[in-house]
């Protein structure tokens, strides 16, 4: 992680804004501010963890897309009743302290794309 | 890619801002406008260009992140000086007519990364 965040900040230039841990998801993580969107860099803390399982089977590398969504109940909603495959049933608290959803690559173009409450 | 198209747009609500086939580069690309960022869907014509290896070893996915840079002689010279390994020694001309350059993921922490000439 203190790599990482040394080649978006020190190298790269951008901006660290949040680091922080949480057992409960067995993750580290880092916010980095690259203009208008944010890079999160993320450390799983086993490799019983999603992302610990995902960073074993193909090493490093970009894991998942989030959008901003203004509600995310109907977004969520919406998703569901357009026959895509959600994760998370209902949203739930997500590293940043908002309410996120999951929906699965199946239906996504194999892209693990995160729904974030603005 | 018109499934993917429908996927972003029909489906999610994104707006669909240009769909071209680039012979040189082998590639279909649909630039899907999301908020302040772009997904740019790349559809190989054959297994042999670098996208088309990708899709035949990993599938479909997340595949390389772009950031606009407003100087890219400046921004790759800056890359080299710090280290970091290039695809592209010199800017070249990309799916937009934009300036671009690819650094490699080696040094970029797995990450396929791209410049764009603002």
């Amino acid at each position: 992680m203190d790599e990482s965040i040394r080649l978006y900040t020190a190298t790269l230039g951008a901006e660290l804004v949040h680091r922080t841990i949480s057992e409960k998801d067995g993750l580290e993580a880092a916010f980095i501010k690259t203009g208008d969107g944010e890079v999160e860099l993320l450390r799983p803390m086993s490799e019983e963890t999603p992302v610990g399982k995902f960073l074993a089977k193909r090493g490093p590398g970009l894991h998942h897309v989030a959008y901003a969504v203004p509600d995310i109940d109907r977004a969520l909603a919406e998703a569901r009743a357009s026959g895509l495959e959600l994760i998370d049933a209902e949203p739930r608290v997500g590293l940043h302290g908002t309410r996120i959803a999951f929906l699965h690559p199946k239906t996504m173009g194999g892209v693990l794309t995160e729904l974030v409450e603005a």
